[in-house]
């Protein structure tokens, strides 16, 4: 089959692969529908994770069940499916209580590479949920968001409660970052305020639902956060950057008692343990446990209640991934749908 | 009056101090009947909390009022009254959040110092709690905790989300520790760890509650944990040292979507932005909105169900406050107790 392979630092490849086959008895494999970067995956493209070796790329993903393990219960061949970028079992206690990224059993599907024609996904039935039918072709791409990016956001909010009565901050106006500003809408919240220097950005922030955008970063976007809200900063901030400055600009951001839910993927990140003190804040985040949203996200889409998939303003054939990832290093793309 | 003055590292004094009076028509006069020397007293005791000038200690106290100001509407002479280490309005909008500590007037207890025959208390209405008559004198130790030891153990305890079912882990055998595993025992938590090297407060931990006592510290003792918790971690895990070594301890001690409710004042720390991203745990913390809690700590100890009081195990008139510090500092007394 035909897969992205990363190189090195800007190097990406579309290579002959290994077809994927079933190794252990709880295994699916599915032919890939559409795939998409990530924009986790921008940091070893960058450089800045390292790796000694060529690195097989993606780990969101949706597509069709073409064959299952002996012990594959609840998932069958021609199942049209979504799936967490961790493997889980969904029955082990952390899987229950909710964080499925963190299962006993988690396997991390981005060491898999999901940017390919085929995939194996280990423990089918805890990591995949089918969709109630084949989709209509203009669901697919919101579909695909469940599987990291629109979770990743929704986790965001839930994890700084965005709800009914609160204003939002989101900092980072990246794809997850607008997605948690669709999430905080579906949630409820009063008000959502998206920091932003780039126009098409924005202007999705205000389509999924921002009320404000705010233009400065670091401690200038706090101040101007904090006079929208009468000094005291807002109830729940969402951090979909992960950088030192957007750590502690989301954490200034938020009120003594409010929530921070921080869902960029931590890098070079080291908080001052006396100023985390005063704040007072609630801090929350981490990889998004997505399987415990994919049923809620899957019905919202399916019903046409939301439409994630507007963050894809660029779509290729698997064959041109390389310039999928250098659209998005270089801003051109917010998000790169991939088909396979 | 007379009043405790720290002068430098290790110089603790018992002075003549200016009378206390009435400043702001919100203000109330308490003649102190007990004050303590906290753990937050022993860092410029220590030397590791630099001042430059003599300064009045103790933010810990109960009393009985002596005067009030023109607008104190709640509050009246001859109340016997506890009061939060922080003085509040209770009526701004984070403070209806339950963030007292947090006001948007909050006023530190520990500038005014309580340690001292009288004390002005800022914001009367909002800061003290009237007990619901004079107290017998075996109450008075107990009534005294809930100003800030046992205040601020509970908040460890709610924030570490301790309840039913809960394994709960405690790291710090301080009194405040000592007050989060009584906490988490009122809260109902099903199993109740601490870590603690030394008998006596072993002792008084399983006298609060605790259902086993771990000796390692750090990952030695993360590990002693986690082969108690079937490889998992605790649920809630309460932190009230303060330190680098005790922040990591608690949060590698916690499973990923658990909670950490950390207390003990940071000091020196910087939290490792990966490890804390890929850890999955909720962080609460921060100083105590005691004032949150007053009205049913006081209630639970008026009716007899809580005896924090036993945290004191040396009891000393104020003019030998000196060896209340040294005996703490050298740990061979818990929590002084202060009469003024």
């Amino acid at each position: 089959m035909r897969g992205v392979v990363l190189h090195g630092p800007g190097d990406v490849r579309v290579e002959d692969r290994a077809d994927p086959r079933i190794v252990q008895p709880t295994d699916a494999i599915i032919r890939v529908t559409a795939a998409c970067v990530c924009g986790s995956d921008l940091w070893p493209y960058r450089g800045v994770d390292k790796s000694d070796e060529p690195a097989p790329m993606g780990h969101e993903y949706v597509g069709v069940v073409e064959q299952v393990g002996d012990q594959v219960k609840t998932i069958k061949a021609g199942d049209f499916v979504v799936g967490s970028f961790f493997a889980s079992d969904n029955t082990c206690e952390i899987c229950q209580a909710g964080y499925q990224s963190r299962c006993v059993h988690a396997e991390l599907i981005g060491a898999i590479g999901t940017q390919a024609q085929y995939a194996r996904i280990p423990l089918a039935d805890g990591t995949l949920v089918a969709t109630p039918g084949p989709p209509d072709a203009g669901l697919v791409p919101s579909l695909l968001t469940a599987s990291d990016v629109l979770g990743t956001g929704w986790f965001g909010a839930v994890a700084a409660e965005a709800g009914p009565g609160k204003t939002v901050a989101v900092v980072g106006d990246g794809a997850v970052g607008l997605l948690g500003v669709l999430a905080a809408r579906q949630l409820g919240a009063e008000r959502i305020v998206v920091f932003s220097r780039h126009a098409d950005r924005q202007e999705l922030a205000t389509e999924f639902g921002a009320t404000d955008i705010l233009t400065e970063r670091g401690d200038q976007g706090v101040t101007q956060l904090k006079e929208l809200t009468g000094g005291l900063g807002a109830h729940s901030v969402i951090e979909a950057v992960g950088t030192q400055q957007s750590m502690m600009q989301a954490i200034r951001s938020t009120r003594p008692g409010g929530h921070v839910g921080y869902v960029g993927v931590a890098h070079g990140v080291a908080l001052p343990g006396e100023e985390l003190f005063f704040s007072g804040v609630h801090l929350h985040g981490g990889p998004a446990p997505v399987r415990r949203f994919l049923p809620e996200l899957i019905g919202l889409i399916w019903d046409r209640t939301i439409d994630p998939g507007k963050v894809f303003d660029l779509e290729l054939p698997l064959e041109e991934a390389a310039e999928g990832y250098r659209a998005m290093d270089e801003r051109r793309a917010i998000k790169t749908l991939l088909r396979p």
